[in-house]
C-alpha cells in the first residue's frame, strides 16, 4: 500500500509507526496510509520561517504571482490524473472532482493575475498618507508587510485541492511560507498536488511544506509572527482556539466552520418564472453536488407558505430520480460520503432533524448504482420539511454535512425571513431569489451582519452564475458566529490575514524615500 | 464614602454586598467604592443590543459623528474638575491628567470629524465593485455594516479617560452600542465621564452602558455578533481568550497587552545635534510621564556602544533632579503608581531586571515631595544598563510598568539593532532616531512586522511631534505577539473591528439600487 510522505525541511520523509489508513469510500478498500510520527515539527516550522520566508519576501508581488501561475499550470496539466484520484479517494463524481480541481487552478490563476497587477512592489502601502500634527512635516503612513512567520493551513476533507490552493495562493502572494496539512482521510489528492509542486521545482526552498497525517505537536511551536488558518468543524475550531500557543502567543487564527446556509425564495417569484427555475435548480444542485459536502451548501430552504407544497413537489421531482452510487460511473450524480465517520454523523444528523421536520424524500431503501456487497458510504438526496420552525432548534443550528436540506415555510415577509435566517447564528453564504428591489434591500440590511456572503438570484442573471455554493476568489469567504468568524479570499482582502499592518510616522521626505513614494 | 454606580439597562444602579475600594495613591486614603453584585449582565447586554444597536444603526455616520462631538465637548467643558479627579484617584500630575483627558476629548473630536466626512451613509461600501463571471451582469460588492451585537470594552487603569473615549469613539461611529468597564482601581475618572455623558442626554437609549466594578458573569453572555476589546496585561488577555463564549461563540476579540517598546539611536546621530537632543528629551519624558505607566513607554534604549557612556550620563543628568511626590504640587513631575499592587509589581520587576542589568539611577532612598507619613506608591525614575544583552532575557521580555527603562548597547549596525529589538516579541511602538536614510529604510523593513507603529525621529521634526508615546487617532495602535495581536484607531481602520464585511453578489442594477450606488 502506498505510504504518503510529508515534505518538511526540504525533503520528503515518511513517518514511522502506526499509520492512518485512507480508503476508497465507494468500495471501503484501503488505498494508502500516512503517518507523521518522528517528524520534527519545530524544525519544520523553523525551516519555513527562516528559509522560505526571506526568499518569498525578497520577491515582488509580480514574481510571487508568476510562481502561482506555474502552480496553477502544474495542476491543470495533470487534471485528468488528479480527477481519477478525487474519484478514488474522495468519492467524487467526475463533475465533483472538476469543481474541486478547477477551483484550485482557477484560484491560483486569479491570484497570479492579482500579483501581476500589484507589480514590482514587495509590500503594500495602505491608504493615503496623513499629516499628524500642525506642521505638515510630521507625517504618517500605513504599510502592509508580510508577517515574518509561517502560515500553517489545516484543511477540510471535502476540498483537498481547492482548500490547499486557495489558502496557499493568498499566503504565498502575501509573502508568507506555507505548511499545508490536508485532512488525512482524503489526503491523496492534496499529496499528488504537493508532489507536482515540488517536482516542478517552482517555489523557493522552504516556501511550501506538506504534512501527510496528524499534526503532532506542530501547533505548540507556533509564535506571534505565525498564522493558523483552519477549515473544518466548529468543535475542532474551538479546540484550536485554546491551543497554548494561540492563547499565550497571539498566533493569528482564522477559522471557517459550520454553517446553516439558507436559500430564501422571495414572495414575488411566480411559479415557472426564470427566477423560480433558477431557485429550484440551484437548491437541488447544492443538495447533490459533492454529495452535499460543501461548507457553502444550502441547508435551509425558506419558501413562502403559500407555495410550500408546490416547491416540495418540484424539489422531490428534481431529486427523486438522481442516481446514487459509484462516482466513476457515468450517470451517477451523487457519490458516497468521504468517510465512515461522516456516514455515521450524517445518518445521526438526519435522525436528529427528523424530530423537528418530516422526511419528504430519502427515507428508506435506495439504489446504489454499481456499489458492491453493500459497501460504500452512501446517503441518498434527503429532503425534510419543517412545519413549525419556531419550535425547531436543530434545523437552524445543526449542520448535516451531506446531501440533505430542510424546507422551512415563512409568511413571505422580509422581517420573518430575516428572523428565521438569523437563527443559524452566523453563516458563510445566504441566497435570496427575488426580483423585488424592496425585498432585496431589506434582505441585504437584515442579513449582511450574519453572513460572509449574500447571493441574490434574479431573472437577469438566471443562467449566468455558478450559484451560491461556488466560492469565487473575488468575494470574501467566511462567516461570523457559528461559521467561525473568519475571512478568506476577496481579492486583495485575502492578503490581509498574512500581512501585518504597521503605522509609520516621521518626517515626510525621509519616509517617502524609504517607502519609495513620490510626494 | 462615595459608592460608584453602574449605568445598565438605562438606569444607574448600585451593586450590593462587599465593594472594592478605590484609594488616592498619594495618601493611600480610600476615596470611593464600587460593586456590581446583583447586576443582571445578561439583561445589560441585551438592552444594549436590542435598544442601543437599532438606534445607532438608524443614524448616518454624520449623525453619529455629532454625538461624538457632543461627548468630546462634555469632557472638555468639565476639564478642570476631571483633572482634579485624575490627580486624586490616578496619582496623575496635572500634566499627566491633561494627557489622558485631552487625549479623550481629542480622539472623540477626531472621530466626530471623520463621521462628518463619511456623511449621510449608514454603512460603507468596501472597495470597487467587480464583475464575477463572463457576463457583466453578475456583479459583486463588499459592504462594511455595523455588527448587530454589543461592544464590550475592558480598559486599563492607566488611561481611564482616553481608554474609555478612544474605544467608544470607534464603536459608536461604526454603529455599535458600548458597554464600558474601566479598571476598578482608577474608575472614578471614567465614572465622572460616564455621568457627564448620561446627564447631558447625548446618546440614544442603550448606546452607552457603564460598569463600575467587577465584570461578574458578563463575558459568559457574549455571542457571535458581539465584540470584546481589552487593554491590560498579557496574562488577563490570555484568560479572556479562553472564555467559553469567545472559544465557542466566535466573539471577536481585540487585545492590547504588554509591550517592550524600544528607542533606537542611529549610528549617524552626533552628540548635541537636534536629533540627539530629541532622542534624550523623548526617552526621559517616556520614563517620567504618567510615572512610566504608558503601554507605549520606552522600556529599552538602544544606543551605539561608542556613546553608551555619554548617553547614560546625559539621561542621568536629565532624570536625577526630577521631583517625585504629591502630583497636586507644582514642580512635581512624577506622581505615585496607581495602586499598591503596581508598586509591588514594579519593585519586583526592577529587582528582576537588576539580575541582568545594573541600576544606574533610582536605587536607594529618594525624596517624596509632599508625601505624608511614608505613604504613597512612589517609585523614582529608574535607569538600568544592560552590558550583555545576549545573556539577558527579562530585559527583552519582562515589561516593568513604571518609571523605568534599560540602556542596551549595540554595534551601530541596523542588523544588530533589528535583532535586539525583535527579542521583545511584538511591540506597540518602536522609535528610531536617525537622519540616515539607509538606516531608516533598514529599520522600517526589519521592524515593521514586529510593531503596530514605528516612529522616526529626525532633525526636520525635532520639535514638532508629541513623541512616540502619544497615540494619535490617525495611526493604528496595537501590536503583534506579546503586545496582544490587536489593532485600534488608525482613522477609518478603527471602524473595521466593529463592522462586519460581507460580499454581496447579484445582478448589478439590483444591487446598485439597493446599495444606493450609481453605475
Amino acid at each position: 500500500m502506498e505510504r504518503l510522505a510529508s515534505y518538511v525541511s526540504g525533503a520528503w520523509v515518511h513517518g514511522s509507526g502506526k499509520a492512518a489508513v485512507l480508503v476508497n469510500p465507494t468500495t471501503e478498500q484501503p488505498i494508502a496510509e500516512a503517518s507523521t510520527e518522528g517528524i520534527d515539527f519545530s524544525r519544520t516550522l523553523a525551516h519555513a520561517r527562516d528559509v522560505g520566508g526571506p526568499a518569498l519576501r525578497a520577491l515582488s508581488f509580480a514574481q510571487r504571482g508568476e510562481l502561482l501561475l506555474a502552480l496553477s499550470r502544474a495542476i491543470h496539466a495533470n487534471r485528468d490524473a488528479l480527477i481519477e484520484v478525487a474519484i478514488q479517494n474522495g468519492g467524487n463524481t467526475r463533475s465533483d472532482a472538476k469543481f474541486d480541481i478547477d477551483g484550485a487552478s482557477g484560484t491560483l490563476a486569479y491570484y497570479a493575475e492579482l500579483g501581476k497587477q500589484l507589480g514590482d512592489a514587495r509590500f503594500l502601502v495602505d491608504g493615503e498618507g496623513e499629516k499628524l500634527g500642525r506642521s505638515p512635516r510630521f507625517f504618517g503612513y500605513h504599510v502592509l508587510v508580510p508577517r515574518a512567520g509561517v502560515a500553517v493551513h489545516i484543511n477540510a476533507f471535502n476540498f483537498p485541492a481547492w482548500g490547499l490552493a486557495e489558502k496557499a495562493a493568498c499566503a504565498l502572494l502575501a509573502g508568507m511560507p506555507v505548511v499545508s496539512k490536508p485532512a488525512t482521510s482524503t489526503a491523496l489528492l492534496a499529496y499528488r498536488i504537493a508532489r507536482l509542486f515540488i517536482e516542478a521545482n517552482i517555489l523557493p526552498a522552504g516556501a511550501f511544506s506538506f504534512i501527510a497525517g496528524a499534526p503532532g505537536d506542530m501547533l505548540d511551536h507556533l509564535g506571534g509572527q505565525d498564522v493558523l488558518a483552519f477549515t473544518g468543524s466548529a468543535d475542532t475550531g474551538a479546540r484550536l482556539r485554546v491551543t497554548p500557543a494561540v492563547v499565550h502567543g497571539s498566533v493569528r487564527l482564522n477559522i471557517e466552520a459550520d454553517s446553516l446556509n439558507t436559500a430564501v425564495l422571495g414572495p414575488d417569484v411566480a411559479s415557472g418564472s426564470d427566477t423560480y427555475r433558477m431557485f429550484l435548480r440551484e437548491v437541488s444542485r447544492d443538495i447533490t453536488q459533492k454529495a452535499g459536502q460543501k461548507c457553502t451548501a444550502i441547508r435551509r430552504i425558506l419558501v413562502p407558505s403559500a407555495i410550500e407544497g408546490e416547491i416540495k413537489d418540484e424539489l422531490v421531482s428534481l431529486l427523486r430520480d438522481i442516481k446514487v452510487g459509484d462516482p466513476a460511473l457515468e450517470g451517477v450524480t451523487v457519490g458516497p460520503l468521504a468517510t465512515a465517520a461522516q456516514l455515521r454523523d450524517i445518518r445521526a444528523g438526519i435522525q436528529k432533524l427528523s424530530a423537528e421536520a418530516s422526511i419528504v424524500l430519502g427515507d428508506g431503501a435506495f439504489e446504489r448504482v454499481g456499489a458492491q456487497d453493500g459497501k460504500g458510504y452512501f446517503v441518498p438526496p434527503t429532503l425534510l420539511h419543517c412545519k413549525d420552525p419556531d419550535a425547531a432548534r436543530d434545523v437552524h443550528q445543526h449542520e448535516v454535512f451531506g446531501p440533505c436540506a430542510t424546507i422551512v415555510p415563512y409568511d413571505g415577509s422580509s422581517a420573518r425571513a430575516t428572523d428565521l435566517v438569523r437563527r443559524g447564528g452566523g453563516m458563510l453564504v445566504g441566497s435570496v431569489y427575488s426580483d423585488d428591489r424592496a425585498f432585496v434591500t431589506d434582505m441585504i440590511f437584515g442579513l449582511s451582519p450574519y453572513h460572509g456572503r449574500l447571493y441574490f438570484g434574479s431573472e437577469k442573471i438566471a443562467d449566468q452564475t455558478p450559484g451560491p455554493g461556488t466560492v469565487l476568489p473575488q468575494s470574501v469567504h467566511g462567516g461570523p458566529g457559528r461559521a467561525g468568524g473568519g475571512e478568506e479570499l476577496g481579492g486583495r482582502r485575502g492578503l490581509a490575514f498574512y500581512s501585518h499592518r504597521a503605522a509609520i510616522q516621521g518626517a515626510r521626505p525621509i519616509l517617502e524615500a524609504a517607502l519609495d513614494l513620490k510626494s
